[in-house]
């Protein structure tokens, strides 16, 4: 390459995790409370990290066999270990993010706690830089090894040439596929382990011995706080992490068609298609670390205006970079001979395209995606019709909450889908696959603000946990409610939005695909390839079947395990029948008998929490398995039985029906979950109310427990399952087709 | 045409219809049995019939409407009226057999339950002759119409040059759309009516004023009766009179490409691949009427050994007369250039086409019909794996309940599809586009005996809700519920059924569709394409949400309306009362007090039925339209906007989505029923049992209640969509490309 600016990409990449470093050692530096705090943040953490630590163990099994696989079966000639290497490296760095973000995580929660009990705005301080630690080293390590390895193998076998230039890509695609599995295996695992702790913790401890959420005495509630971290910190770093690599990815490939173009004029040697995603994405990065110095509330001020603020300057920044960086980088326009397309007579395709219509791509891209994650506020949020729908009809009962929240599910694709549609038209007409590539690379630009928004909820969840675990003072607990309350939201939007990136990375994906395999069409009329789209179509629902199942098999572990330790140990049963006897006689804690708070206090300490975060630990572990083999095995074996083309299919089959019952799920998951947050709140109908403990609370907690697994477990999954599959598909096309 | 055989087609049209007349008579000479009996028969009979009426109404503004849009807009020239025409004409007689059948059900009904007071083999005679008419009616009409207007056209424009067949073909295609649009508004007009019915005399009867199912004083119980009929019989034979119609027009489409085959040689001038499926359809009335003569059993015999020994033999014969047919009509073998798609190569694809081949794909579609019912029968039937571990997960609650149905949903969609995969790929290997509409033939040309036992299924229902509400002994409900048992088992399997030879049916009109657009690739990796697969993909959800909603909304107004005649009519208030004190004394009827049986022969006749037949009607109609209007005109603007290419991706999209959706929608639906009742007949877990009345029944009860829509009104109502979206682009493909 004759530009050494290309090596700007990495020092980005370093910045931004020079600046998790110091954001990790100011959270370290915060005081952790009292010793009760200490020891309960010391189990979650401890329970967290041995979670990790047993998944990257079988994880390393698996990198290390695919990773042999590669090595002797992919790669034109002699680039097959490098496939190999690029797979390792994707793998470890997403497992690296994941690892990073899941440690500050536990770190913060704590601190966040304590910051709590002397301002809204430090506690807001404390969990926005957690998040933004995970954000910044998703982004961080994402670009750093995208850009070092597309340069090593740059400067291995040259990029002058359409060829050499397609085999180094295809050779960097690997770390995408590497970065895919993790994320599978992440989001999988996490969601099986956070939904088994929550199930159980909820069923038998508030339900069943009716204890508070959170209550120390419940042996599920440390596994509970664990799956916080490692299924909404650790699973949807690894998701965003995958899209973030792949929509890189994806352009960059597109990008190498324009190396045909004769009089292509630029700062790179005719390479700067290919290599404006990685500049945009360091902007981005840039974009996102000026945005979190805005993010600050006074005393008594809204945290949801502080976060806004912080990624609306960010937006901001990043559309005046993406404007100066496209205009630098590319000519102000271009005739284009599309490989692909052949126009509406037969004959070549002869496109102009602009370096505005590609900046207006990337800005199309980052509108779906605030549509899409807004739309999600809608249908899910507290303050909206659909939910308030859903909370009457809980009036009725738990069937009524049931369907009313499986209608609005359904309702919610509408917007997404709608919105997808227009932007894929739109988009391609501006500038073709390429632009496709670039509106998702541009709709995750921001991501390193985006991801951190998203981490600081269950932060500031967690935080509210260990105030109630380690009996604070209820002032605390608000303050720690009014951050999560925010956390909620933005974890809606964050859903949304994540969910609308893989989309369009599959899409763009795909196009890489089609140009890797060197086919023109994907025709639906042939027999073989409608049939792919069936089976690909049917991916998501035997994905989700599979993690619906996963879950419910590992709630029941927990159930009885939780069960088996109220039953067994003494101070626990002991204390569990003050509780009830006070709570039935309604007496305040603080009025108990002194015999009473004796036996509570004997029984401080005597729930066996690793146990119960063990067996949510080998559920997810064990319960991954199937479907990570399903996604990768799938395509290879359509690829390879029944041609590009079907594969193909089955590509548009997945994405499509994925994106569906992604949202579906997702939705109907969201709203049912505020729903319940909304009858306990208390509502009112024909005159009666309805509060915690009614009826209509009853038939509402039975929709949440439904929704709990289709939101946060097999509704995410989905996201990665179509990534993956895209990305499988296209590391074939680089080897056997 | 040169052969008069072709007039044998309408002379077995016309002998189904004789063979229907002569049951009706049949039917109508046997005893109803007593006063009582007999007055409530009428209280459903009148409902059905006063729902018919003002359903017919409506539809016939609909009718009169689109047929004068398609005078004004359709047909290539002069043929405008005649498209119009056939649409009149496919209404009508689509109109017709649901008239017929359901005159027939609501007469066989009482009727049934009369015989069923003498042996259970005249129960059996009565309900199956019921299911018979309807079941022959269907095909009788339907292969009558279709074969009279193609001999009609075919005399007026001349059938011998290709151009002159495909404008016959063209307007006779206005016949299919006729049926569809009539089967969309009775699936869904029917499917509406019917749940909100259920669930109102459910809810407020059986659950919050205890009284048993159907009994008389329920003022929503004749309602409910009414539904089964409007529903079940009615709904279904509409959905399947249009997979019948469509794919014989599918078949003849694509069989008219055959004509240019240089030395095709016949005993019909070339014609015989467009009148094979006319023959094929025609020698199944024959075979299925043959079956019908093996339908008896023996008092004490099993009603399902009967019910299945007509379905063997008709399908037996129907076998041996496929391959004489096809043997007699098709050379062995001829050489045929495919029109549509290329060779590999990119030349012209040439294939060898065999009778043999043919025959084959007529087979595969017949397995591939039972493998989807039967599969369907496994994940819903009561006495499989499925339906056992939701029962036992109803144990834990409603949440356990709900999330195991769904996820078993999930999973039974991937015997449905690897089939449907499979016999695509076969069958297009086998004999080309033109084998897959054989395949739908195939699979539908026992139609005639598969929806008599399908109708026989809810005529059964019906006459034990009348035995119930006449107070007769429990040994003639005994009967009932076995016949009705039984109608179980065949509803889930006819359900599989009408879902697969939808699919097959819409993809043989996708294949259809493409030739008369004049297309020859729908490349999904176009924007245009892709963005209408995922539009096309988004209907079945949005399809489904309406009438989800649709239900929910008309079942509140159904409770409200129970609850209002429950508070103020006097003798009913104080009958309730009765009943509910001697039910809490555990008083069986017959010991109650003199007293408290003159109050209830007091409320006797007081319930008013009809105004809770008159909110299904109302509701129904009401909430038909939207998703009508919807249907038909998403396809027109997709066409006309984005092109022919881009409308074969939406059918595409809607084909595999809704194929999905259906399949989760009305399994789940179909596995919670089954649980519920599986717990009523009482279930041992860990040394605990649970029957009717424990937590898990109403758990189970919870299930069976979301459930009742998704199987009963939005899964059954997208077999209509995909079929209705495909036949809408066949019309405008005839006219607008």
């Amino acid at each position: 390459m004759e530009n050494n600016l290309i090596y700007l990409v990495p020092v980005i990449g370093l910045a931004a995790l020079l600046f998790t470093m110091m954001k990790t050692s100011w959270i370290s530096r915060q005081d952790q409370g009292t010793d009760k705090m200490k020891k309960i943040a010391g189990f979650i953490s401890e329970g967290a990290m041995a979670f990790i630590k047993a998944e990257y163990k079988i994880l390393a099994i698996f990198v290390i066999s695919v990773g042999a696989l590669l090595a002797l079966t992919t790669g034109t000639d002699n680039s097959h270990p490098l496939v190999a290497f690029s797979f390792v490296a994707g793998a470890f760095c997403s497992g690296l993010a994941g690892f990073i973000g899941l440690r500050i995580a536990t770190k913060a929660n704590v601190r966040t706690t304590h910051a709590a009990r002397t301002s809204l705005n430090q506690a807001l301080k404390v969990a926005f830089a957690g998040g933004s630690v995970m954000g910044m080293s998703v982004v961080g390590l994402g670009i750093l090894g995208l850009s070092l390895l597309f340069i090593l193998y740059a400067h291995m076998f040259g990029v002058e040439s359409f060829d050499s230039l397609n085999k180094v890509l295809s050779i960097v695609t690997g770390f995408s596929f590497g970065a895919s599995s993790i994320a599978l295996f992440s989001r999988v695992g996490g969601g099986i382990f956070t939904k088994a702790a929550d199930v159980g913790a909820d069923l038998v401890g508030k339900v069943e011995a009716g204890i508070p959420e959170d209550h120390p005495l419940n042996p599920a509630t440390v596994a509970d706080n664990v799956g916080d971290n490692v299924g909404d910190v650790a699973g949807m770093g690894a998701d965003l992490f995958e899209s973030y690599v792949g929509s890189i990815i994806a352009a960059m490939v597109l990008g190498a068609a324009f190396l045909m173009v004769p009089d292509f004029s630029d700062n790179f040697g005719g390479l700067s298609p290919v290599l404006l995603p990685l500049f945009l994405a360091g902007a981005g990065i840039l974009a996102s670390i000026t945005g979190t110095f805005f993010v600050r509330v006074k005393e008594g001020g809204n945290p949801q205006t502080a976060l806004n603020m912080g990624e609306l300057v960010s937006a901001g920044v990043m559309i005046v970079f993406s404007w100066f960086i496209i205009n630098w980088m590319l000519p102000s326009s271009w005739i284009f001979t599309d490989p692909l397309y052949s126009a509406p007579d037969g004959g070549p395709l002869v496109r102009e395209i602009t370096s505005f219509n590609i900046f207006l791509s990337s800005i199309i891209g980052l509108i779906a995606g605030l549509i899409i994650g807004y739309s999600t506020e809608f249908f899910t949020g507290l303050n909206y019709l659909p939910v308030r729908i859903i909370a009457k009809q809980s009036t009725s009962g738990s069937a009524t909450n049931i369907i009313s929240g499986l209608g609005i599910g359904m309702l919610s694709t509408i917007i997404p889908v709608l919105t997808i549609a227009v932007a894929i038209v739109l988009v391609f007409h501006l500038s073709g696959l390429y632009g496709i590539a670039i509106a998702a690379v541009g709709m995750l630009s921001n991501l390193g603000i985006q991801l951190s928004v998203d981490a600081y909820g269950p932060i500031s969840d967690n935080a509210g946990g260990i105030a109630e675990m380690s009996e604070l003072p209820a002032d605390v607990r608000e303050k720690t409610d009014k951050l999560d309350a925010v956390g909620n939201t933005t974890a809606a939007i964050g859903k949304g939005f994540a969910i609308g990136s893989a989309a369009l990375t599959a899409l763009a994906l795909f196009g890489a695909y089609m140009t890797a395999a060197g086919i023109s069409s994907i025709d639906v009329s042939k027999s073989t390839v409608i049939a792919a789209v069936f089976l690909g179509a049917l991916m998501p629902y035997v994905f989700s079947a599979l993690t619906i199942k996963a879950v419910s098999d590992a709630a029941q572990s927990m159930i009885e395990e939780v069960r088996r330790q109220f039953n067994t140990i003494e101070p626990l049963k002991k204390a569990l029948e003050v509780m009830k006897r006070n709570s039935e006689q309604g007496t305040h804690q603080s009025m108990w008998s002194e015999k009473d708070q004796a036996i509570m206090n004997a029984a401080e300490g005597t729930p066996e929490y690793g146990k119960c975060v063990s067996i949510s630990t080998r559920a997810a572990l064990r319960q991954m398995i199937l479907p990570g083999v399903i996604a990768v095995s799938v395509p290879v074996i359509i690829g390879l039985t029944m041609g590009p083309e079907a594969l193909g299919g089955l590509l548009a089959g997945v994405t499509v029906s994925g994106v569906l019952l992604a949202i579906l799920q997702s939705n109907a998951g969201g709203s049912w979950d505020n729903a319940k947050k909304l009858i306990e709140k208390g509502i009112t109908y024909d005159g009666k109310t309805f509060g915690k403990g009614s009826e209509a609370h009853k038939a509402s907690v039975v929709g949440d427990t439904v929704g709990d697994p289709l939101k946060d477990t097999s509704g995410p999954s989905l996201n990665i399952l179509l990534k993956l599959v895209s990305i499988v598909a296209l590391v074939l096309a680089g080897s056997a087709f």
